[in-house]
């Protein structure tokens, strides 16, 4: 007797995507908050004993925007701004150009996200390679490697970072007693835009990317209130320890860190400046970074701007936490650096640290005055919400909320606050999921996508698998810092 | 100040295989009984929020056997073994064969075993595939993409499986509305020995390689005691409810089970048999399966010696459970049918059901004589033990236990019950890790590696990422079963 199929047949909870939480909200999409944390892990063993991913649609049909046409190119034209770039950079801070969000910011702040999101997809994730931690390629073909040719800029230095600071989970570090570094991170990188680039902008724009690393959630938990000074003379100017303590740490006993973070990223910034300024260009710094990396971002432009007063500075920075107090962001509009928050209303880290502390104290600010001992958010914010992308689930997935390439998606879609996502995006959409798995599950897209066939074991002839050595010239050497392009 | 870096620098817990649970005996690596299952799930958002996998050494040194040469072939010589073979395929219950193990006969079971591996390394695990469930490769090519051309068979069918019985995460299944079926999976295949290889052995040597699905755990949990008849006039021979129902079960709305995997597999041996017996040559028919596919391979052999008295037919299985009832046992004793089994010790599937139960009654059993109702395992046991091979973990780690990769690389370096890991092994080590994380960090060889780039996703020339489409060849249809390579 053959009995009704549907009946019958069990279906997995849905996936869950590799080293991230799925946290579903169970039943009302449309309140995240409070979110009922319903955390899908396989309870048991038949799940686990082999790979088998597995998931189910979750019920609905939705109207997704007009098809993307597979042949038309992910990337916005390359435009003239040079007659907007100082508005563009934040000269009058972003009057005019935010809500409605401008076609040419837009492109901007992508082409500045997509430097960030190379800080990870460049990085040695793999703890079974002996160079765990740092950047796969060599800084001459990191962005070509990454698909990143026409970005327009090239890389000059690499910046390396460690940290005195017990933070938790913080370094990526190789399993191998021969390791390239048992201390240090490739965190980032300096480059430059190219003559073209320079030509199209009308400016010769020095970057600073820097790499996020874990979400500082945990961080939070345990430093919350740990301001510390800044040292530069302002004494009310404190700023968060554990993130001071990557962008200043450094000690003799290593190779990549005999200098800091921050001192590595100064010379460069100032070589780059004088050599362009000498050659009668204008010059502008744009500071990039997701997470812990809009942290580091915001610690360099202080730094940067106080050592050159009269140099534009600008952060770009995506789901940021909040780095320093009230002083500190005062001083930063002091000196005129233009800080641009990208943030996922959903997104937890922005609220850190003190995400109830701080939100609490708003109204008291204006009786108590300003509070020396209490995280502030610097400059503007865009203000991007999950819900107004067609192509994202509607659960909750703080992994995923937090996840840049969600960001980009995102800010490509965005038009204005109270306006849908404009049917004329740009970028793939299947990015989104290189690391999460955030798309809708009609798209079919799977989740997490972005990985090295066979974790880059190859076999050989002789029907052996192993790790190839890596190609000389991306093997990292704290000699190969001597700059370009613009030395010659 | 330069604080001490050992003491400030936080390291990761061990690594989540993917989708397995790595299971961490905390004290003693020599009690495993009973194991202290403590269970490593990253804990906090921040171990979450990228993809970095992480580990520490377990701090252990060993010392590892001769390392094994690179340009060493993988695999054992292929020697003339027809003046042995009926005793190697089990004719007098490889009588001092087994312990120790003679070279011959480890050769054909680590054979049988990687054709029982192709099942799974050639199977779409992926849910957002629309051939979620298929092989990912048609008949033809199937052994020659796993890397097993050197094999010596040809596969000469697929068999589909389906089940009426309400299973726990039995079937794979694509999101996709249009998959190519929603209710079969590909569970295995038929192939025979080409000339070459059958010369070899002298004898045309039919195979019949059944995939795995989930360790039937879970299973039963749920269904112990479930035994039913056979239906096949014996009424006492009773065998598992799930079991019976997967291999028998179909349905005339399904378009890859309008017959059973029972009708297809049988339908295509008898055919063969018929074929080379007509020719004159000697037959024989050997079924191999891992865990559900070493349930299914009993099955199987008892339907095939039922129908063909005069075959000879073996089973070599691999961590499979008990099937049936001791009257199922004595029946294919009756019937001649060879059985094999190769159990590692630490694996719990093969102590399934009734893990306890059956143990309990052992001695029992003696003086209340048979019991219909008690599951009983059959034939010969090659005992294995995790603790053999230098190479491998000291925890606990049930799926590792239970990992086919793992049996062989046991079975390639099993001497004695009595004596150590051989040093002359052959099979690539690194093998073990495909899919678990059993090998000792020393070896560096990253866990679960086998994986494709990118999800098989592509980066056209417009810079879209998607999938390609499967391959003509490599698309399945009911209609592809039209058999060869004897039929022309």
């Amino acid at each position: 007797m053959d009995l009704p199929l549907s009946t019958t047949i069990d279906r997995h909870p849905l996936p869950l995507a590799k080293h991230s939480f799925i946290i579903s909200a169970a039943t009302s999409i449309e309140a995240p908050s409070p979110p009922e944390r319903r955390i899908h892990i396989p309870t048991t063993l038949s799940n686990l004993l082999h790979l088998h991913l597995a998931s189910k649609p979750d019920g609905r049909t939705v109207d997704l925007p007009t098809p993307t046409v597979d042949d038309a190119p992910a990337f916005s034209p390359k435009e003239d701004i040079s007659s907007l770039f100082p508005d563009i950079h934040g000269r009058a801070d972003w009057c005019r150009l935010l809500n409605p969000l401008h076609p040419w910011l837009r492109r901007e702040i992508i082409k500045y996200g997509e430097l960030a999101q190379a800080t990870y997809d460049g990085f040695d994730f793999n703890p079974f390679s002996e160079f765990c931690g740092s950047c796969l390629y060599g800084r001459h073909r990191l962005l070509e490697k990454l698909g990143l040719s026409r970005s327009g800029y090239e890389v000059s230095t690499y910046v390396y970072a460690m940290s005195h600071v017990g933070l938790p989970a913080w370094l990526e570090r190789s399993i191998h007693a021969d390791a390239w570094s048992t201390e240090s991170n490739w965190m980032g990188f300096v480059a430059v835009s190219d003559d073209e680039e320079s030509h199209r902008i009308g400016c010769r724009d020095v970057v600073v990317a820097w790499r996020g690393t874990i979400a500082p959630t945990e961080w939070f938990e345990n430093v919350e209130g740990k301001l510390e000074p800044l040292g530069d003379g302002h004494s009310a100017v404190k700023v968060e320890h554990g993130f001071l303590g990557v962008y200043t740490s450094k000690s003799e006993r290593t190779r990549y860190n005999k200098t800091s973070a921050s001192e590595q990223v100064m010379a460069e910034i100032k070589r780059l400046v004088k050599h362009y300024r000498r050659q009668g260009e204008e010059v502008s710094l744009t500071i990039t970074g997701h997470s812990l990396g809009g942290a580091l971002a915001l610690l360099n432009a202080y730094e940067a701007a106080s050592a050159m007063p009269d140099l534009p500075v600008s952060v770009i920075s995506f789901g940021a936490p909040r780095v320093g107090n009230a002083a500190f962001g005062d001083r930063l509009k002091e000196m005129n650096v233009k800080v641009l928050r990208v943030v996922v209303k959903q997104d937890v880290v922005p609220k850190m640290p003190g995400i109830l502390f701080n939100e609490g104290l708003k109204r008291l600010e204006r009786v108590t005055g300003k509070l020396g001992w209490v995280y502030s958010h610097v400059g503007l914010e865009l203000g991007l919400d999950v819900r107004s992308s067609p192509f994202l689930k509607r659960g909750i997935d703080v992994a995923g909320f937090h996840n840049l390439e969600a960001y980009l998606h995102l800010v490509d879609g965005f038009r204005s606050s109270d306006n849908g996502f404009r049917s004329s995006f740009k970028r793939d959409v299947a990015l989104v999921n290189k690391a999460s798995g955030m798309l809708r599950d009609e798209l079919k897209i799977p989740p997490c996508w972005y990985q090295v066939a066979n974790k880059g074991m190859m076999c050989n002839a002789h029907g052996r698998w192993m790790k190839p050595a890596r190609e000389q010239e991306d093997i990292p050497s704290p000699h190969a810092q001597t700059p370009d392009p613009c030395q010659a």
